[in-house]
C-alpha cells in the first residue's frame, strides 16, 4: 500500500468508493460501515469524513457507480438513444430492456439492492449530480417509448416511470422468491404480459391535438 | 398472567402469534426473535418449539394473520366477489383495490413488510394452509378482472399476478420514498396510468374461440 502522503483527496475518494462497493457486493448493504471502508484503505474514519460530506454522501457515491454500471450495460445493448436495437419493434425492445434490468439486478443483487436499501436523511436533498445519473437511465427508456407515446414530455416521463416501477416490482419479487409463492414460474411471462398490454393500451388513446 | 398449566397448546400458539405480531409491528421484522416472543408470553423458547414446527412456522403463522387482516379489509370494501363495489366500473374498481392495498401497506408498514422480508428455508415448501390465504386475496382481484379478461382461468391468474406485482412495485417504491427520487409526486398517478392502459390493452386482444 502506498504511503498516506501519496494520495490526494480525489484518490482517497476513489479508493473509498471502490472498497465500499466491494464491501456491499460481498456482504450486502447491511454489511457496510464507514469504519470498515476506512480500515480497508488504511485511513481513519476521520479522514473519510474529511473527503466526503457525511455518511449519506459515501453511499451515494458508491450507488452512483452502480447506476453508471447499469447505464453502460444498457447502452452497450440498446445504444444511447435506442438505435443499437433499431431492428426490434417497440414491444420487443421494451421487453429486452426489462430483461436487461432484471438480469443486472440478479447478477449484481447486493449492489442493486443497496440502491433501494439506502434512505437519505430526511433533511438531505438528493444532489443534482446523482439525480442526473437516474435521469440518464430514464432517458434510455423514454427513447424507446417515444414512438408509442409521442412527444408529450410529461406523458413520456410518467409512462417510463410507471413501466420501471412495475418491472421493478416484478424483479424484486422474483429475486426474493416471492413470485413462486403466488404460483408464477418466471418473471419473463409477467413482464411480457405487462409490456404487451400496457403498450397496446397506450396505442388506444385518442390522438393528441 | 395465568399459570403455565392453564394454557393449552392452542392457547400458547395464539398468545405467541399475538406477541410476535406486536413485536414486528413495533420493531419491524429485524426486531423479531423467538426468544423475545417466549419472554413476552412467559414461556421458554423450548416450549415455543414444542408448539410450532420451527422458526419459519412461527413467522408464517404471524404473517398469516396479516394476510387475513388485509383480506378482511379488502372484503369489507369490495365484497367477497366484488359485488359490494358493483356501482364502480372495472377500471374504477381496480384502482380502488390498488389504493386499498397501498393504504393497508402504509398503515401497517412493518407487518406488511414482514410478508416480504421473511424467506422460507430453501428445503421448506410453503404449507397449503398459507398458500390458500394468498389464493383468497387473488380470488378477489380475479373477480374484478373477469369482466375484462373473460373466463380463461390461466389468463385470469396471470393478469391478476401481473397487476399485483406491478402495483406492489409502485407501493414499495412509494413507501420507501424512492419515487420522489425519480420525480414522481404520488403513487396514485402511477397506479391510475398503469391500470388504465393495462385494461385498455387487455380489451384490444382478439376474442378467444
Amino acid at each position: 500500500m502506498a504511503r498516506r502522503s501519496d494520495h490526494t483527496r480525489e484518490e482517497i475518494k476513489t479508493m473509498a468508493v471502490a472498497a465500499g462497493r466491494e464491501l456491499i457486493r460481498d456482504a450486502g448493504y447491511a454489511g457496510f460501515s464507514a469504519r470498515k471502508v476506512a480500515t480497508a484503505i488504511g485511513y481513519t474514519v476521520g479522514t473519510l469524513y474529511n473527503v466526503f460530506e457525511n455518511h449519506d454522501d459515501i453511499i451515494l457515491h458508491i450507488n452512483a457507480v452502480t447506476l453508471e454500471d447499469l447505464l453502460s450495460v444498457m447502452e452497450s445493448r440498446f445504444g444511447v438513444s435506442g438505435d443499437a436495437s433499431a431492428d426490434l419493434d417497440d414491444y420487443e425492445a421494451l421487453r429486452a430492456l426489462a430483461a436487461c434490468y432484471i438480469d443486472y439486478a440478479r447478477e449484481n443483487y447486493n449492489c442493486w439492492s443497496a440502491l433501494f436499501e439506502h434512505n437519505l436523511a430526511p433533511d438531505m436533498p438528493l444532489p443534482d449530480w446523482y439525480g442526473e445519473k437516474i435521469g440518464a437511465l430514464f432517458t434510455l427508456i423514454e427513447a424507446r417509448l417515444k414512438p408509442v407515446v409521442g412527444e408529450d414530455e410529461a406523458e413520456l416521463r410518467q409512462t417510463a416511470r410507471v413501466l420501471w416501477a412495475s418491472i421493478h416490482g416484478i424483479c424484486a419479487l422474483t429475486l426474493t422468491n416471492k413470485l413462486t409463492l403466488v404460483g408464477v414460474e418466471t418473471a419473463e411471462s409477467l413482464t411480457a404480459a405487462l409490456i404487451e398490454n400496457y403498450i397496446a393500451g397506450l396505442k388506444t388513446r385518442p390522438a393528441r391535438l
